[in-house]
């Protein structure tokens, strides 16, 4: 049927307002010979005439996350056996760095699978047609290629659902990409220029390191986001502050490489200078709003004075747990030196006219202060970092991980309602944003807070009981094979594949070309693996490469 | 002096419109003791009071391109002398291409130098200061890292001026990141997000291909963008179209290699099908509008039906100008089979109900095509060809140089007021969109159209007359030095610098942990260069590759 004669219908019952374009919408569909799309075109249409239709071009509003899905690496390694492998102080990864586990990807994993099974999760979950989707943006730092976006691998989900009609491309800053990636598809359904259709963002990295320190730092995972208005997580505008600045602390100037070069000093320092700008530029706004009575809208912060404790959830970009704890003091120094009222006056006495740029590196009044912060720790930033803990440096959707990780640290969506949460992104080079979301009972809306708890919850228990663990020379020997297999080709994933899932889109070639090819993993009696399966993938694992050591050793 | 004290200043007289907005301004800052910066803090604050002050967030209206810096690199090789050198037929670069010289860099030249170069120019000639800026985006395909930005590498102007609250990233998909990184400004400006600063956005490539067919289908080229609303030249909403798919046209798998992996044949066939999918798509969407009668805004596009008579200028991405002149005949087609109006109806009787999509291959068909299409490609397609017929292709900016081209082929502003121009950006992988934007006076803005040509006139004349013919052995030579250093760390540009201009911004040195300084060119009596200084360049470059390969010959 055709659009044109469809839209045609749709202005000659002149809408003026949503009820109005309900009822059009009923009148048109029910008396002619539609189907599924000639409805969603129709919906379209009809929203963006109504949108449209007083000459002003008015913002949709509460623009924000509607759905979500989360990548579970199926291996992981622990971070105490680690230690123990790698002869260092016990506890040093536990405690110092504050990680329990790590996971890890098979050769069947690369950046294009992890994505490509998010966003295919994404559709299935939600029941979002691929035709109602307007604008797709990733977010990532493993590059595999320099030209062609991992943005236009995932078109493989629409083109078959007749959808190319699909804005964005890829975002790139090391972790900071994902937020990039966010940002770019909120303002877009803001722009004049959106269609009505929903935006997706996908984020995703595979986080290694050459062996040795750093090591125990790495991890994986991937989430796509379904954007839209009138969402049960709403990203706040008025007060977003940025810091971006020329560093080398983190990089990848080692193409060929899989591992990035780091000045870790540096690293942490740029970090905590970005934060304590961020803070200083995010309180500076909010005041600002505050003053000029100019937001009238619910979807901005508007206070006199924002301090940790006008937040229910103080989160960070997470390469490491401990990072977290020390970025919450680091806060709550900002706060005491400002001798924000929640803290006792004889506590801030001490903290007065300090200059907190000058306190970057010392590390007694740093133990102090995590002293100091515990309970708020504890409270705003723990509750947070559960994924983080059990699953490593994710990258670019380690912020988006704890943000999950607290939604679903409330029973239930009630306790939700109303609460602020506050973000802060880095990725190095160095870009930082920090920003507000706060939590809403949406009306007239399927996408509810209680779906999104239900989507991480089912994340969660694929994190706590569908994961193998494998012991850390075999961590050595996957990585080792994955640095010789980097771009070689053709290339064809020889690992065991029984960690795959039903569902999961894994690689399942490369030709000389350097083509990549997927397939969706269809349900065999592994995906009903249970605890006493777990055994056997170590095992598989363990004489994987025991046979490709004797079939390297026969070739010598 | 305080900002929040000047906020509450501004809030105290409630301006409620524009007019308000500037009285008000003006007895707040002439009442009290301001220096520019805060003069600049105020006129945002009081902006967005106003834009906000009734309660809805209307969005700025005309945004568009205000002013534009482009580089123009020193050296080219003649297509005709490369024609001679390749022992190829004659006329096979220069007609079967249509180029007829392609711009080289040297090794004081990477894609940061071009894009710091043009931002820093752009910051310079408009007089913006780096504190206007709350946005740059950027948009390259010559990666040279996986992790850190270009864009944080442009953040070095921005720290000395006390500014590093600039949001955006990278945007890359191909010659698609520019196009994506435009679009991305042009949302934040037009959302809730805007703190009403400009944006800029970066676009830059230096094309180079390995030695055979394709090599003189290189070239380099960058350009920066100051985007904001008012704008003489205004990005259209309603008909954008866009069309993306998983393909494997042109990409760059060898992340250690400068060149990218080509299938030819394919790539000239996505093209043509996006150039299709999108022309169609956008042709629709302006009927919808039309019908719908719902965008009352002057920057849209209704039209009963929109062909090629709708536009003074039809622009492609132009990786070489033959193919923009096939493209030209493409759409050409596309109205034959619709029977538009303004082709004969005894012409267009032999196309009626051919189905477009199985005219791909026919070789006869284009070159009939072609013949019928010439008077509108040299209309409207031609006059946009200047820059990519005597650079190369640019890859990113390529699109962009042609829309400068047909600018300045007007002798005067006025003869651009309400000129409409349709766009194709395609990007391989792969992302294409169609566009138009629109030309118009502007009021109370001292950006203006006539400002515009004067910029790109100036890069015109530094094209036509400040550049050196380098010989093709040279251009050979270039390349091989330029695979050779690729990566390699320590590093020190070592070719003649005499091509460098007072105000670029070049390479001084990579040192081993990769990281790159740049430096700004201090005017010495090479900027005061004239043809009769042509040769010695010529002649430097000679002798410093003789010299190479004496050195390197000794040392074996």
């Amino acid at each position: 049927m055709s659009h044109l004669y469809l839209s045609k219908l749709v202005s000659n019952n002149q809408p003026a307002n949503m009820k109005q374009a309900f009822h059009c919408l009923l009148f048109v569909i029910e008396g002619q010979n539609t189907n599924k799309f000639d409805v969603i075109f129709c919906i379209h249409f009809c929203f963006r005439k109504v949108m449209n239709g007083t000459g002003y071009l008015h913002r949709p509003s509460s623009v924000g996350i509607l759905a979500c899905e989360l990548y579970i690496p199926s291996l992981y390694v622990d971070q105490s056996a680690l230690e123990t492998y790698d002869n260092v102080s016990k506890g040093k990864y536990t405690i110092g760095l504050g990680q329990q586990r790590m996971s890890i990807c098979s050769d069947h994993e690369d950046i294009c699978s992890l994505c490509l099974t998010v966003l295919s999760r994404l559709l299935d979950e939600t029941g979002v047609h691929p035709q109602q989707i307007g604008r797709l943006d990733v977010g990532t730092e493993t590059l595999i290629d320099k030209a062609k976006s991992i943005k236009t691998v995932l078109m493989q989900l629409f083109v078959d659902h007749n959808n190319t009609a699909v804005e964005g491309a890829d975002n790139i800053n090391a972790c900071y990409g994902g937020t990039a990636a966010i940002f770019n598809a909120i303002h877009w359904i803001e722009s004049s220029f959106w269609d009505g259709r929903y935006a997706v963002v996908v984020m995703g990295d595979i986080a290694v390191y050459a062996k040795g320190n750093a090591r125990p730092t790495g991890g994986a995972g991937a989430c796509a986001l379904l954007i839209g208005p009138n969402a049960p997580v709403v990203f706040e505008s008025g007060c977003r502050a940025t810091h971006m600045a020329h560093v080398y602390d983190f990089y990848k100037p080692n193409l060929n490489s899989l591992y990035p070069v780091v000045d870790g000093h540096l690293s942490v320092q740029c970090f905590t200078s970005a934060l304590d700008t961020c803070y200083t530029q995010f309180c500076t706004k909010s005041q600002m709003n505050h003053e000029s009575h100019t937001h009238t809208h619910t979807s901005t912060l508007t206070s006199r004075e924002v301090n940790l404790s006008t937040f229910a959830a103080v989160l960070f970009h997470t390469p490491y747990v401990r990072l977290a704890q020390k970025s919450l003091a680091r806060l709550y120094l900002n706060d005491l030196i400002r001798a924000c009222p929640y803290i006792a006056n004889a506590t801030t006495e001490k903290y007065k006219n300090l200059d907190i740029r000058t306190l970057v590196n010392d590390k007694d009044l740093e133990r102090d202060l995590i002293e100091q912060s515990k309970e708020l720790f504890e409270q705003k930033t723990l509750p947070g970092l559960y994924f983080s803990q059990n699953m490593g440096n994710m990258y670019t959707p380690s912020l988006y991980y704890s943000l999950f990780a607290f939604l679903i640290s409330q029973p239930t969506e009630e306790q939700l309602y109303g609460r602020r949460i506050l973000l802060f992104s880095y990725g190095s080079g160095l870009a930082s944003s920090m920003y507000s979301v706060v939590c809403r009972k949406v009306h007239e809306c399927r996408f509810t807070l209680a779906q999104l708890q239900r989507s991480i919850q089912r994340a969660r228990n694929r994190l706590d009981n569908e994961r193998t663990e494998l012991t850390p020379d075999l961590l050595d020997k996957l990585l080792l094979e994955r640095e010789e297999n980097d771009h070689a080709v053709p290339f064809i994933p020889k690992q065991p594949n029984e960690t795959l899932k039903a569902g999961d889109i894994y690689l399942k070639s490369i030709d000389k070309n350097h083509r990549r090819y997927y397939d969706k993993f269809i349900a065999n009696d592994n995906s009903e693996r249970n605890d006493d399966n777990a055994k056997p993938i170590q095992q598989l694992y363990t004489e994987y490469f025991r046979n490709r050591q004797t079939s390297s050793d026969t070739n010598e």
